[in-house]
């Protein structure tokens, strides 16, 4: 057995204020790491057209959903207008037994809800470049009144004051850069000494 | 001023057993990231031909030397057939301060000594790839009895327990891999969020 398969996988969270890019820098990375595993979350609401059960979302009715979060079997979960939505542990820990790295991209709530649950994941805070980026991206999308986009702008930078709680911070300037930053920062886990102790057994 | 300046320099210190490579992975590093700023020691010895000033090692006198030794003005140093050697820590830490990074190349000796006067610094053990890879370096100097390989191979085991001491292990399989596991690593701490908090009152 090689080394590196004596090491398990590690969860990395990537989350961020809200106007950050987050979805667009998980693509890029998967395109760059297609070896990471995307955590596949759970839902109670409908499957659409084309959506298969453990492909897109694990489809679960409302009782099974409910009796998963009171077995603590969710590593986060939340409710949007009527449905539930979570991070089910079982599939990320058993990716992860088999050596294999897991990438769940979720909002603040989440990544917070699930730091508390699983400590040793690995959490990245995507940032945009500066505050000035930040309100031409809001401003980009064409939907904000001048009300809407306060109120965006205003959330984004208390966002921003949660940083302190995430391992890493990786500022956004360049979609392609900042997963490389990523990148960079996934194998520098993997050389983190608290890792890597098991190696003093095999000499 | 940008971002990037805004953050200092990170001492990156590259330690490991006798026979891991330091030296060579060193060399491949230096190539792939001329950005960084390579530690020029102190010694008392005499300079070769060619050797110049402030360029491959600082030439002081043993009352020099001893004088910056008291006055804490060293990061580490040793006393070697007579001589004195030393990192200069005012060296190290103006180029910190122009926010360039600097990499010290020593055994572990010297990194436990670096530790203890500058323990923000990152500290990287570089290992052969398996004991029997680390005999097969050792035996391939060809220069070893049946005694002193036993020596060597015995204080490398010894030194490997130092682990533990260090924040990333980076297995020298092949060099240049080794070499890219330290660019990552190098990366990944610009992004530590430790390092980044000032972004927080800049918004």
């Amino acid at each position: 057995m090689s080394r590196v398969s004596r090491q398990s996988g590690i969860l990395f969270v990537l989350s961020g204020p809200s106007g950050a890019g987050k979805g667009t820098v998980c693509q890029a990375l998967m395109k760059q790491m297609p070896q990471l595993c995307l955590s596949i979350s759970m839902t109670t609401r409908a499957p659409r057209l084309g959506e298969k059960d453990g492909v897109n979302y694990f489809f679960r009715t409302k009782e099974e959903f409910k009796s998963m979060m009171e077995h603590g079997e969710l590593l986060e979960w939340a409710n949007v207008y009527d449905n539930y939505y979570g991070t089910p542990r079982k599939f990320v820990e058993s990716k992860l037994q088999e050596g294999i790295d897991v990438l769940l991209e979720i909002d603040i709530q989440g990544a917070m809800q699930v730091k508390k649950h699983y400590p040793s994941g690995v959490f990245l805070f995507l940032i945009p470049p500066s505050a000035t980026e930040l309100q031409a991206r809001i401003l980009g999308r064409g939907t904000e009144t001048d009300e809407s986009f306060k109120q965006r702008f205003g959330a984004a930078r208390y966002e921003l004051a949660m940083m302190n709680q995430y391992d890493y911070v990786v500022v956004n300037d360049v979609v392609d850069a900042a997963s490389e930053r990523i990148q960079a920062i996934v194998t520098a886990e993997h050389c983190n000494v608290s890792r890597n102790l098991y190696l003093l057994t095999e000499w």
